[in-house]
């Protein structure tokens, strides 16, 4: 329906909401490279993966055909409790800034979990309950992804272990308390309670843990007790596919007002938001049905896509996840300390490096400095304080807004807002008081994590 | 349209949001007695008024007759940024009890302030800026008003000074984050920039500030500099009217399912939320068109309400406010240490105080660490963590749809869940860890501080 006035919320009804998952991977020509078997160097096959991941997690990870997947219905009556996601009419940055352009932003972040993560998070713990386990395991820097897997395992009567990287742990105590609050189990890593986690904690008595060793003690975990699989919050084409639920509500929403894109930005960490928003456009763009130019943001100080190599890399710091063909900075990559603003994995989805190496996506990166001023600016102008993850993408967002103003185009926007940054407002603060600094890795830096990568 | 099948959550069209607040004084046969001049002892007027609040507003406080007021467009526009709010239907919460009661919330905790308090923030923002006003000033405890004036300021580009209660000022750094990231002015209270400030400085070198000296604090500053007013929160006449758009909205989602309400139920602290949610509905009552059972909740350790007089008595501790007629449990009395809950005000809105004076309601009050009880379990059964405030309607609702199962009737409970808990986590914290204890104030601590209420 065209030139139907477009309200600030577009909110589907619930009849109108997506019933199925799009895997853009059966849209592809040339597929992802497959995952390898880190002993073997051989593609990984599903009884491999089954004795880390849920089973029907491990068919999705490897289907690369099946365009779409119907979602289960005890997943479809959870999104019922905090989707449709609203897809936001910008009237008022469009004001601010002056600009022809339509900005629109799908907002993730009215949940408990603050972010879209909560979308694949209730997937995994359902696929989980359903073969019967009696938990998952699972690592969480920030605590974003922990909260959001805490939530999904409470509603289905799963066991949570959550291995929160210890500094996180300790200066985060918000995010552990609303993970407590679910009933999980969070563990400051490394821990006494795996292996590797005393090993580690052996080797470097003081250390305040990262995310490779508490993915490490998560993985260890989930595969020396029966009754527990590990999961993972990004990264993942299983992810991808349910993250899709974003897109497919935004293109719903969209085509309800006659819409059609023109530019759909995200940012970008392992690429779950991204891929999931963008899904089913590009999907279009594959089949020739239509055209969009997708940006992927993501930051200076860890620039995966923009600088990094296209190869096969570890997944994790400790090496026990599968080989992963993707844009990589070296899976020994650790964004400078100075960096605050998420979106730290040395890696990128598989399926977003493989569209990106087609030259079917840009990507661009930007500096944590004008990330926040963008996302101060998004908060008093639009009322949503943002996630810093999220203001990567707010930052384009704005330069595209602003280029249309100089060239008069009045083109359609659409970003992706993940979520809120309640619980970031340490980096907040350090933006107030002048103190945040910008860090670009030298060429030097990335080549010598970039040596590191396997040969395969 | 009854019969419709009940979404999880209704949203109304931006068509069918309500343009008018509804004053339920108008309605009402006896009025609440009016504010009394504190020097005086007489009804205080408008112009006497006016010299601590903005016109329009004083205006609307001593308006007891006009029933609905249009709500100025630039205010419509800024509700369209984050209203409507949702009412939810409970389902899973009704699953969960087995009750065959049907439970809708009235979810007002969806935008960043993470509460109600928005819905008279931007109203007064608006007038103050229409005034032509250079700024205004207020106080705040935990920091959920602050945090929405400041964005309201923002948005009318007006300058926002926020006196907040020292010990909150330095445990909840992040609350005052979000209101820097508004452009907000956050002093701690009490402090060297007021003559009353450092008058209680020299007294207590060592205070760690109090809700009544950071209120005294901010009526000094608006008084004594051109350009200013003060602005409050709660319990003024004209923040209820404000707050009818809850009301208004929920209504108007109930009836376009054909609903019809037979409890509601809403936390009271200064009585803005459960005002505003109760409104309408009051209404009807007052006008013989409908009938409902209204429930406000309190904390048993600031039991106003259950336990207080209904006399004249200090809207502030300062005593530099008008007297008000009301529910009061004396000026001076401050909740026990251990309260964590929030609605730490030892007085209630004179409407309210009024309309349980005449029966209209009833009042019930609650006792913390069956608050949280309510507040975990609400968290775990309907994804959304709340505010510790809301949880005392939350375990009020809980306790009639349990009722309900065993006396078997069906009936509609609707409550007001103001807001999110995500800046209240040490509370959680503290419930977690097994360290949240009760506390009832006795019977001659409150007749000491009922002693000290003037006469009039």
């Amino acid at each position: 329906m065209a030139n139907k006035e477009i309200p600030y919320k577009i909110y589907l009804e619930e009849s109108e909401m997506p019933r199925e998952w799009y895997n853009v991977r059966a849209d592809m020509k040339i597929k992802p490279a497959p995952l390898l078997n880190p002993a073997t160097g051989k593609p990984i096959n599903a009884e491999e993966l089954g004795h880390v991941f849920c089973e029907e997690l491990v068919k999705q990870e490897l289907d690369d055909t099946t365009r779409l997947i119907p979602i289960p219905q005890p997943i479809l009556d959870f999104y019922k409790m905090y989707r449709p996601a609203p897809l936001v009419r910008a009237y008022c940055l469009e004001k601010k800034l002056g600009t022809p352009a339509h900005i629109y932003y799908k907002f993730e972040g009215n949940n408990t979990s603050g972010s879209h993560k909560l979308n694949s998070a209730i997937a995994q713990a359902y696929y989980a309950k359903e073969q019967g386990l009696v938990g998952v395991t699972t690592e969480t820097g920030a605590g974003q992804w922990g909260t959001a897997l805490s939530m999904a395992c409470s509603y289905f009567g799963l066991d949570c272990n959550v291995y929160m990287v210890k500094c996180s742990y300790e200066q985060k105590p918000f995010r552990r308390e609303v993970m407590r609050t679910y009933g999980a189990k969070v563990t400051p890593s490394p821990s006494e309670s795996t292996a590797v986690g005393r090993q580690i904690l052996a080797e470097f008595p003081g250390t305040t843990g990262s995310l490779g060793c508490a993915i490490s003690e998560a993985v260890e975990a989930a595969t020396t007790r029966p009754g527990y699989r590990y999961v993972l919050g990004s990264v993942l084409s299983q992810v991808l596919l349910h993250q899709s639920i974003i897109g497919m509500e935004a293109k719903a929403a969209l085509e309800k007002y006659g819409v059609k894109a023109d530019i759909i930005i995200g940012c970008a960490g392992g690429g779950s938001n991204l891929g999931g928003l963008i899904s089913p456009f590009m999907g279009e763009k594959l089949r020739g049905e239509a055209d969009y130019h997708f940006i992927a943001v993501e930051p200076a100080s860890c620039p995966s896509l923009t600088r990094g190599k296209y190869v096969y890399d570890y997944c994790d710091t400790g090496r026990v996840c599968p080989l992963s063909k993707m844009y990589t900075l070296g899976s020994s990559f650790i964004p400078a300390p100075n960096h605050a603003g998420g979106l730290r994995y040395h890696g990128m989805s598989s399926v977003l490096s493989e569209l990106y190496d087609q030259g079917l996506m840009e990507a661009r990166s930007v500096k944590q400095t004008e990330v926040f001023e963008a996302a101060e600016y998004f908060a008093r102008v639009e009322g949503i304080l943002p996630a810093p993850e999220s203001s990567h993408a707010i930052k384009v967002a704005i330069d595209e807004a602003v280029k249309c103003r100089e060239t008069g185009e009045a083109k359609n926007i659409v970003f992706g807002l993940t979520g809120t940054g309640y619980f970031d407002m340490l980096a907040y603060e350090k933006f107030h008081d002048g103190k945040m600094t910008d860090y670009i890795p030298t060429d030097d830096e990335l080549a010598a994590s970039l040596s590191k990568t396997p040969k395969f």
